[in-house]
């Protein structure tokens, strides 16, 4: 994973768009990516969008994967501990005996 | 970035939630964790925001990668490999010596 | 309103496109209008988005009106009366007195 | 409409809240709401979704059209016409004979 912030950073500072980068407007980026890779879905089945569109499926989880990094090198937040943190909040949130099989939102229960 | 993904899927795993995982349904749960992430920032600066809800930004890109992570493994996708070919897309997209220091898109030229 | 949303069904029956027309996929194609509006402003200020954009942003808020309005005729729904609607709940969930001039939300009180 | 956003103006200039409402923000708003809009079809059918939330799904499509109306003020544009406008713009771009019971997009043929 540093690795890869590492080169984001790069390729981000041969460009000088370091300047543009602030975190709203990273947020607002990171939105329209997301954005994207849904439209690949849009009055689709799941399966006749990966049929039609593998390789653009891949492209935008990787435009999306780039403003997390790049959000978290700013916001000096380490994306592995944040995931393994919130994956132990959520643990705690969705307890196993209640949740198995559920596709309820803690709050609807 | 393999570790974390096992650690995602076992959380999946353990509450039977693989059934509601189809790649579409991940994709909007992508995009509304993105919004969540984005909400932190209405109505304010990157200043404030960031001073206000540091914790708050860190759950909300852990929760965007979470959904980051899962896609690439329902849909068989490397995620350091797709991020690495992506960068050579756009630096071929965005040649350094026409985008230094502009905030244009490829297609406003 | 009513003779926007008969010339909006008016377009989409020419074209036999009510067969896609599911609401989850409405809700996502209003998604994705929302983002691009909101990609005119991606960075830059409200003042050079409007000075480089006017005639986009219209057409973008036509985009998402369309489908608002679209929806609505699904759902059965007036899309004044539940404007109408919403804003009663809001003033209560926003008393004039509490709110006033503050960019705080009615949980963060 | 024109009452509909009189409504609004009035509404929010009895907390004071237009100094908030720069162009940028309002259209980040847009989003926050068009996404709490596709929230509610998030592991679901829409069949499901109608079912269980007729009524959220009322409130969420009007505060879309909340923003989309505030912002069609903030920009001197009249959304009646801006809607007309695009339907014509997309009668030429999706001609009839085309694009007939088909869910490509203009670019895709």
């Amino acid at each position: 994973m540093d690795e890869l912030i590492r080169q984001i950073i790069a390729f981000r500072d041969e460009r000088n768009w370091g300047q543009f980068h602030n975190p709203k407007d990273l947020a607002i980026s990171l939105n329209l990516e997301a954005s994207e890779l849904l439209e690949l879905f849009q009055w689709k089945s799941s399966k006749e969008a990966i049929e039609q569109n593998q390789d653009k499926l891949q492209d935008e989880l990787a435009d999306v994967l780039y403003y997390v990094l790049l959000m978290c090198n700013e916001l000096d937040i380490d994306p592995k501990e944040a995931l393994l943190k919130k994956l132990q909040k959520n643990a705690e949130k969705y307890p196993v005996d209640r949740f198995f099989g559920s596709n309820k939102k803690y709050n609807e229960f």
